[in-house]
């Protein structure tokens, strides 16, 4: 480890108290994005981030957007240097702390509390979504900019206030700063460790498809006595139809709907069944006791590197109290669709609308209704960057991370893709117990410290590492 | 034709204008009994019929119930009469009219439209069903007090507001009121004629069992990114329930399900087998080119003596606009079945649940909701009675009466028949095409008139018939 950045990472430890003092002021603003009723307090948390970016030394500025607002930094280095460009995200707005009477402290009134496993946890809405999150790679900056008067890299930042209320202004965004924004890389903290101990940069993000589907059998709702056992009844055809998506097994019976899959490396599968074990606790949390996942799949494989077809809805007939005899004129699904990589949103949806229509008996038919969709991503493993970011985690944990999949769909790497043709490194020190979007949200004080000291060596390791 | 009846009869069309008026007046109170809001409404729609009863020259007043209230009227004739007493029944409460988007006038305002085959007709709400209906035979009773000063016969009504919501209240009113309410023969007009020139008297009813099916999978609506391909869906296990009710060839798979069934006689059937054709023209109407029942079996006979499975409504996990990928905890639907003679409903209704439970995967949870149920009926050709309304019937429409089977229940013949031991009169004067339980809902003026009409002549046959 080179001098500099052991007197990095000894900065870094030394201004831990005030670095808290930074977190606790960030998560009192209530920077719910979803309501509109706190726009305000969301600007303030844009204007709060503004003002610790330039402390730091960025040029950064608040801009505008139809909804909350963005903020956007930029530092060039003074010295010349050979790394990346890199563009950090994060998101500066908060889920709403509903329901409050749950949380045993006030959720913008930010607590240090003492868990019996992780020791000092900070407790507020926000600590691990993102505010904490995002303040580990605000702080490495302030560390490697107090001791070396400067960063080892060019640095974008781009902090958004609508990430928990869909993101509608992203996009917009996105396209009309397509040259202010490009950078050779994104950085995203946003995502979780694999466990208190052991760190992990998420590699795979499944797609996703999505459409409705809704059955039409007779011309109206009809009586079932007056024609029950003569007419086809439209949810009992969407039954059929559903029923049919999958064989006994669990495996998804469209056909084609494997055929172009590029499987995970055999390292890489290798490495999940060493911790599938750990992961089969996440069923007790939601009262299951076995995955219901295709048979003979590991359950991080089903979870990450298989795709899936889910009903997300049913709506059909009467659904009020009581009982009414009808036998209902249509009956609809909604459909999704998580994609593996290699899968074709469009293709699968293809085949997904002609595998209904064959099962469709006489006199009916079927519509399809906002159809749409986004393929999986998967980043290369062996790239330079990679490499770097995996040794400089290996050194601050002391464990190798895992190259974690994703089940979910996270929005602005696709984004970061398609609009601005870039990858992104996905780094996150949140643990699956910090009860994010959930009341009593903590992010460990722990998680806080080597988050912003595995920052400082990646920086480090993406500045050796080359463009 | 006695002079009096022709008396009676120009009288009743005299006075179509006043009956319209009647009948509109009616149509306009949403006595939707299913749901609690509409209970005032159906407690107006109960003091109307009385008032009505009462200015017809019956001692009519309104029973309060747990449920809605009943109206009960008596009419002691003046005259010695060897006809039966005779209780009438109907029922003064409507279906809820949803979807409502799928009206084309509202559907409590009641509009006179042209239809091109039936001339004019009413469209609303409880048109049919059966507020239209019951007034034919207000309507006549009115006419023949108003020329005779009189009633032919002992007239008891009993008018109830739970038809629709499964009838609660009914069974202990019928215990508790059994002495004032027992007749000879009941008279319902709640069921429909053969075709628009052919009247029918329904001597064949099937029964009905119902229940609600709730699935549980996880503990919670799970996220499809986290969780799916893991954790069980409830939507996709009630597809996968449903859709093996039946065999591809309509039979229903439940065990035991045909067992206990007691054939039509070979008469009957015959009498079907004749009038099958026409029969089969109820598909168009409702958009259909072929019965979606059994197949093997004779379309009168899959309506009205066979069983049936439907499901009459399904509920699941996100519904409203646009996409949520959520894996659903829960997923519903309403069952109902239409049972035929021999069949028990208490021991289909076990059968179903014990079907539904052995279908069920690992880690999920069946609740069933609302079961009750009640068996088929069927009457005896050969009376005195049927004999005698089979010739005013005649009368009327020029055409012999079909014995008709019915595809639905009237539970009401079934708790006479067990609780009071009266054999009932089924006669109606509907339309297959009436639209009932279902938007635009219609009763052709022609109906409403040759109905009250019928009555009249029933009325007089029965006083003729003796008791």
């Amino acid at each position: 480890m080179s001098n500099r950045i052991q007197a990095v990472l000894g900065a870094l430890d030394d201004d831990q108290p005030q670095a808290l003092e930074r977190l606790v002021a960030f998560l009192k603003i209530k920077s719910i994005s979803t309501d509109p009723e706190f726009a305000s307090d969301c600007r303030a948390a844009a204007e709060w981030s503004a003002k610790t970016l330039s402390d730091i030394g960025f040029e950064a500025s608040v801009r505008n957007t139809p909804g909350h607002p963005m903020v956007v930094g930029h530092y060039q280095p003074k010295a010349p240097t050979t790394g990346p460009h890199v563009l950090f995200y994060g998101h500066y707005d908060v889920q709403p702390p509903d329901p409050m009477d749950l949380w045993d402290t006030p959720p913008f009134e930010p607590e240090i509390k003492t868990d019996p496993r992780y020791g000092e946890v900070i407790v507020a809405r926000g600590a691990s979504d993102d505010k904490g999150q995002l303040l580990t790679f605000l702080e490495a900056a302030r560390a490697w900019k107090s001791v070396s008067g400067d960063l080892p890299l060019k640095i974008s930042v781009l902090l958004e206030g609508e990430e928990e209320s869909g993101s509608p202004s992203l996009g917009p965004f996105l396209d009309a700063h397509r040259d202010e924004l490009k950078a050779d890389l994104a950085l995203v903290c946003d995502t979780p460790q694999w466990d208190g101990d052991t760190p992990a940069i998420t590699t795979m993000l499944r797609g996703l498809a999505f459409s409705e589907i809704v059955v039409q059998g007779a011309n109206r709702d009809l009586h079932s006595g007056m024609f029950g056992g003569v007419a086809v009844n439209s949810a009992r055809v969407l039954a059929t139809v559903l029923s049919a998506l999958h064989s006994d097994e669990g495996r998804v019976l469209i056909p084609g709907f494997y055929d172009d899959i590029i499987e995970p490396g055999q390292a890489q599968k290798e490495q999940w069944t060493g911790i599938a074990d750990s992961a089969r606790s996440m069923l007790d949390d939601i009262g299951l006791t076995q995955s219901a996942g295709e048979t003979g799949r590991d359950i991080l494989e089903q979870l990450w590197s298989q795709p899936t077809v889910e009903i997300n809805g049913l709506i059909s007939g009467y659904t009020g109290p009581g009982v009414k005899t009808v036998i209902p004129a249509t009956a609809s699904a909604k459909i999704s669709f998580r994609l593996v990589p290699g899968q074709d949103p469009e293709k699968i949806l293809k085949n997904f609308e002609q595998f209904v229509r064959s099962k469709l008996p006489a006199d009916c038919s079927v519509a399809f209704k906002g159809s749409g969709g986004s393929p999986a991503i998967v980043f290369d493993l062996g790239t330079k960057q990679m490499t770097a970011a995996a040794r400089a985690l290996e050194d601050e944990f002391g464990k190798r991370p895992v190259m974690m999949g994703c089940g979910g769909s996270i929005p602005i790497v696709e984004q970061f893709k398609s609009e601005l043709g870039m990858d992104t490194l996905l780094v996150g020190f949140a643990l699956d117990d910090d009860r994010i979007h959930a009341p009593n949200e903590k992010y460990n004080l722990s998680s806080f410290r080597h988050g912003a000291r595995a920052w400082v060596r990646i920086l480090d390791g993406l500045a050796g590492a080359g463009d």
